[in-house]
């Protein structure tokens, strides 16, 4: 009799599990939660400390990210220490979920500090980036690089290797410059139009690569219709915003929507639009970060040029008979007091769900891929060459901007290279090497580019 | 050849459950994001947004609590007229996460927002007040209501029946109180205190109860340890924070956190008490409200007795030369800006999730258990006594406060009945109709409770 509290855990447990139950599904789903949930929420928070002491990098001058994708590299890896608890988190659904929703967080929110006007002003040198960035690296992975460093695999191989080192991991780079403050540049709007660009072409490409690998041939037809939905979201999302934004912030400022109404709209937007995104085939970080851009308008522009400007402008004339040294002071607070809003909510959301998004990718990392010296030179190569692609596309971005910038910013292949190696390795056209080479490729991309491009930022 | 893309799917899903491929796990978490997660994201905008569209209940003065509940009940049932859609989201193992974390995130905020000194004053009532409050329903279910309405069970029935009339659920009266401004009141401190020990009672019964049930009989020994570990917790988390909470916060405060720091450090401290609570057999929202509650002078003593509060100080004074209209107004901005702190933080996190717990709670609500009249008269018979068990609890709160919005606070059930009830059911005690009772008796508490509130908060 003295374990019985023991015994009524088991007794619990196996009850709910049972599927004769009336109610079955609500209350396993209400003891999962005493049981099963508790434990990711103690994840959670070793996550979130893990990813805050990962951000001493800062430190020394290196963005927060780098420090966040290291601890996962590090918590990921410590099975070859013999410290095998962390296994269970990297690969819990329920975390890879949370992790998701962070990056899809963070793209919306990198959305809404962006700007229609801005992007589709460097829409051309964003196209052009993203169309030299993917043919690049597509064609010296495919033609070059392949048959050379590793002669006698079916074409096919070479077809998925090229197809690998396309898409930009646009997340990495976005966070870099907001760790370092300089999503305002030229060079970040650039880029990020041109990694949104690239996530369109790498998925016509894979859709490609497949059906040859797959059916033999693809018909111009299908290619087409691949095309005509990507595209058609990408500009359907943006002629959406420039039409219906005004009208729409014009009406919730009518009826006197409060912040927590704002924020849901502004959310299940996002939301819906990542959810949008997939539907069609494309990353649902690519929605989130469209909502993003049609929400700018909607949200801010009104409030910013609406009586409450006009009154904290009298308020401050008040203030200049003060003579006061606190009147700047004073002026700040009253403006963002008076302004508070959806991004704030926002802001606050991402600092709960984005490091967890940055430690489980570094968390995905298997270090073990480094131990064949063969295996790695040939990375180095193809690594190399990931380089060479999106560096050249950054040569083509024109003038008055920073190229190596533009081109560094491109170079992160994050989890879409994953992706690609993974569904080649699944149709049998990737060997276990070429399948290693592409995961050290995507491991160096990743770690080396906050770093340089906190060193770019800051000369 | 037309299918691409749907084939494209098709062999990715394939491939990607795979167990054979070195990183398996990996690419399904991230291509589950791709296929299985984007559907989440729609659904949580849904649950959100429908949310929103429940709490126009307070344009007819009612907390927006009851209108998210409401509007779950709705959309749990829509079965009963052939859309059978949210069933998936109901039973989905993410979303009730998600709905979980609400919950305890907004005990956690509650914990925050209350004062261990304040509620250790009314201590003594709070435990007068849970004492009878579960006592009470206890004995009336098992020895009353029980046989009189239901006869001829096994009296083991009765002993569940009565177990599943004791335990308040918290999070819907902490809400009600909440949405109404009320939490600083007396009543409201009694209240979230008594509910926190009602946990901890009628985890001791349910224990005893099983124990009865499964084994015939219990030792004063194993009573003892289940007592002991469940009121340790408490008396050492409160302890803990009036020892260390000063200290941490003049450590805090001298190596400066930013505030992304202070609100990992915070969140990731909600979550572990959740965890340790689970562990040790409560709630893992008794464990979030206790470490809200020793967080409490942490992060926010000290900055309100700091030099800041001085500051501003200063500054009001000089405004008082400036006889202006708008002082007032100026004064609130300033204060609120420089004590931006991190219960803003987790406000707007409780934003995105507390919604989620209440409308994914009525979806729980199965309104077929309405169809049999003889049930629901059985049903409304022992609701009463779940009120009048309830409501005798307030009336020994002593003078000076409300007894019946305390009485009343206590009254809801919510989950735990409904855990209580399964756990009955599941060990065979329980039979059928009893067990649609309990269920009942669980609707009518939680959904009377906020307007009831609402009521006399107003009066």
């Amino acid at each position: 009799m003295k374990h019985i509290f023991a015994k009524l855990m088991l007794i619990g447990t196996g009850i709910l599990a049972s599927p004769t139950l009336a109610f079955a599904a609500e209350e396993s789903a209400h003891t999962g939660s005493h049981g099963e949930f508790a434990i990711i929420f103690f994840w959670i928070a070793l996550l979130l400390l893990a990813a805050k002491i990962g951000s001493v990098v800062e430190r020394f001058g290196q963005p927060a990210v780098l420090g966040e994708l290291l601890v996962g590299v590090l918590l990921g890896n410590l099975t070859l220490v013999g410290i095998s608890y962390f296994e269970a988190v990297s690969t819990n659904t329920i975390i890879s979920f949370m992790s998701e929703l962070g990056v899809v967080i963070l793209l919306f929110q990198i959305g809404l500090e962006s700007n229609i006007a801005e992007i589709t002003r460097v829409g051309t040198k964003s196209l052009l980036v993203a169309v030299v960035g993917v043919v690049m690296p597509f064609v010296l992975g495919t033609y070059l690089v392949g048959p050379i460093m590793l002669p006698g695999l079916n074409p096919n191989a070479y077809l998925f290797l090229g197809a690998a080192l396309t898409a930009t991991s646009v997340g990495i780079t976005a966070r870099v410059f907001k760790d370092l403050g300089a999503l305002k540049s030229r060079e970040s709007k650039i880029v990020l139009g041109a990694a949104v660009i690239d996530d369109v072409l790498g998925l016509i490409i894979l859709a490609i690569v497949t059906a040859i690998v797959t059916v033999g041939s693809v018909s111009i037809f299908d290619v087409g219709i691949i095309v005509g939905k990507s595209v058609g979201f990408l500009i359907g999302s943006i002629a959406f915003g420039l039409m219906f934004a005004p009208k729409i912030g014009k009406w919730m400022a009518k009826i006197q929507t409060s912040v927590g109404m704002k924020f849901t709209l502004a959310i299940s937007f996002g939301l819906v639009f990542a959810y949008l995104a997939q539907l069609i085939g494309l990353a649902p970080i690519i929605g989130a970060f469209a909502a993003g851009l049609v929400l700018d308008p909607i949200y801010f522009r009104h409030f910013k040029t609406s009586e409450i400007v006009h009154e904290i402008k009298e308020i401050m004339g008040e203030l200049q008979e003060l003579k006061s040294k606190n009147r700047e002071r004073i002026f700040g607070a009253l403006q963002h007091h008076e302004l508070r809003h959806v991004e704030e909510i926002i802001e606050a959301i991402s600092y709960f769900l984005v490091p967890l998004f940055f430690v489980h990718t570094g968390m995905q990392v298997d270090l073990t891929t480094l131990a064949n010296p063969e295996v790695v030179f040939i990375a180095l190569i193809v690594t190399a060459v990931a380089f060479i692609g999106k560096i050249s596309a950054g040569a083509v971005a024109g003038n008055n901007v920073n190229k190596w910038l533009i081109g560094f910013g491109m170079v992160p292949r994050g989890e879409v290279g994953l992706i690609f190696a993974s569904i080649g390795a699944g149709l049998g056209v990737i060997t276990d090497d070429l399948f290693s080479v592409i995961i050290i490729m995507v491991i160096l991309t990743t770690l080396t580019t906050p770093p340089l491009l906190s060193h770019l930022l800051k000369k």
